[in-house]
C-alpha cells in the first residue's frame, strides 16, 4: 500500500474564495495511473511558511506518505513560499525535478521559468512541488511520474506500478518484480 | 515608467582597457523592444564581488530600477564573482533564469555551461546575470525577456509592454490590462 | 602534462563485491580523446561522504589533478553521498555541469531526473561527477568534455586538446593556441 500526500497551498482556496481545483487534478492522475494498493490523505492549507512545514513533516511522519505532491505557492510573489517550506524539511534535495518540471511547461508559457519548483526527500518519503494550474499538473505528471516509483524504491518505499498507457514507468532491469 | 539598471562588471572595461560593449547591448535591447515608458541607470565597475553588491544594492534600493541586468563575471575565473553577489543581494532565487539562459546559450556553445549565471529578487526587483559577450546577450534577453513583464507584476513592479515584433511578452488572461 | 583523478565511489566494488567497470570506462574515453599529453591517477572508495571528500581533496591538494572525475554515489539513496562530499570540499560550482548532464542523460532514462550529479572547482581543478553506469559515463563525457579544455584554461590549469573526431572541444579564438 502506497500512501501519497496531495497538499494545496492558496491563500484562496483555503479561505473559501474559490474551490480547490489542484488538489483533485493530482488525485485524478494517481485514479488514472496507479495500479498497485493505494490511498491518498489531502490537505489545504493558506500560503504561510509555518504551517506548510508542519503538514509536510505530518504527512510524511504521522500519516507515512511516500510520496507528498503539493500545489501552488511556488512562483516568485512575495506570498508564495511552498519551495523554501520543501526545502526547509527536507534533508536532501533532487535538482533534477525543478529542472525537468520548468523545462515541460516551458513547452507551454515562457513564464514557466519564474516557478521556483523544487523536490527532496524527508526519511523515506519524496516531496514534490507542482504549480497551481491544474493543466499544467497533469503535463508535468504525465512526464515525471515515470521516475517516481524507483525512486520510492531507492529511498526504501513500497514498490509501486502503474498502467502503462498512462504513464511509463521506468526501473533499471535489477529493480524490477514480475 | 520603468528603470532598468544595466550594471557591467569587467576590469578591462572599467580601467578603460577597451569600451564597453556589453551595457549598450543591453540598452539596445530595451530600445528595440519597450513601448511602455522606460529609462536606464548605467553603471560600470571592475569585477569586485563588494563593489558589485554595493552597486546592485543602490540600483534597486536607491535608484528604484525595477529591473536591473548585470553582464560579465559569470565564468569559472577566480575574477569572476557576479553571481555571488548576486546571490548576496537577493532575498530569493529563480533558478529558472540561469537554466534557460545555459540551455539557450548551449545551442551555440558547447562551453555555455561553464557558466554561472543566476536570478534572484530584491524587494521589487529583478535582477538578472547575463554574460559578457554582446551577440550572447542578444540571443538570451530576445528570448527569456517574453517572462520578465510578469515576473515584474507579480514582484510589485510598473506594468511593462513590449513590441511583439521583437519579444512576444507572455502573461496569463488574469493579468492583462487592454 | 595534464593529471586526471579518477574516483569511483561504491560499497561493492570497494570491498570486492564486483568490478570496478565504471572508472576504467572514464580511463577508456581519455585513452579515446586525449592528444596532449595525462596521467591518471585512480581511486576506489566505499559510499562514505568523508572518506570521498578526503580522496578529492587529496587528488587536488597533493596529486596536482586538473580534473577529477568521480562515478557512483549520486542517486537519491541513503548511501549515495557524492554530490555532498563534492559541494563540501569545492570553492565553487558550477550549476550547468549537473543540469546537462541529468538533460543528456533523460534522453535514455527518465530516471536520470533523480541523479544529484554536480560540479565545482577547488583551487585551480575541476571536479565533476558523473554517474555509476558504463554507458551513461560514455554518453556524457561525448557531449560535455567539449567545455572541461577551456574551463580548465579559466582556472589556471594546463592547455589540453584532443581528437576531434572524439570530442570537438571548443575555446573562444582569444584561448586558442596554435
Amino acid at each position: 500500500m502506497c500512501r501519497f500526500g496531495v497538499l494545496t497551498a492558496s491563500d484562496r482556496a483555503s479561505s473559501g474564495d474559490y474551490d480547490d481545483l489542484s488538489g483533485p487534478a493530482i488525485v485524478g492522475f494517481l485514479e488514472d495511473a496507479m495500479t498497485s494498493p493505494w490511498e491518498v490523505v489531502r490537505r489545504l492549507v493558506p500560503d504561510e511558511r509555518d504551517e506548510i512545514e508542519r503538514v509536510l513533516a505530518e504527512l510524511v511522519d504521522s500519516e507515512g506518505c511516500s510520496v507528498v505532491v503539493t500545489t501552488g505557492g511556488t512562483g516568485p510573489a512575495p506570498r508564495d513560499v511552498t519551495p523554501e517550506a520543501t526545502e526547509a524539511v527536507c534533508e536532501r534535495m533532487l535538482p533534477g525535478f525543478g529542472e525537468q518540471m520548468r523545462a515541460i511547461s516551458l513547452r507551454h508559457v515562457p513564464t514557466a521559468v519564474l516557478s521556483r519548483q523544487t523536490a527532496g526527500i524527508r526519511g523515506s518519503s519524496l516531496i514534490l512541488n507542482l504549480p497551481g494550474s491544474p493543466r499544467s499538473i497533469r503535463e508535468i505528471l504525465d512526464e515525471i511520474f515515470a521516475a517516481v516509483p524507483y525512486c520510492v524504491d531507492l529511498i526504501g518505499g513500497p514498490y509501486i506500478t502503474t498502467d502503462e498507457s498512462v504513464v511509463d514507468v521506468f526501473r533499471p532491469p535489477h529493480a524490477r518484480r514480475e
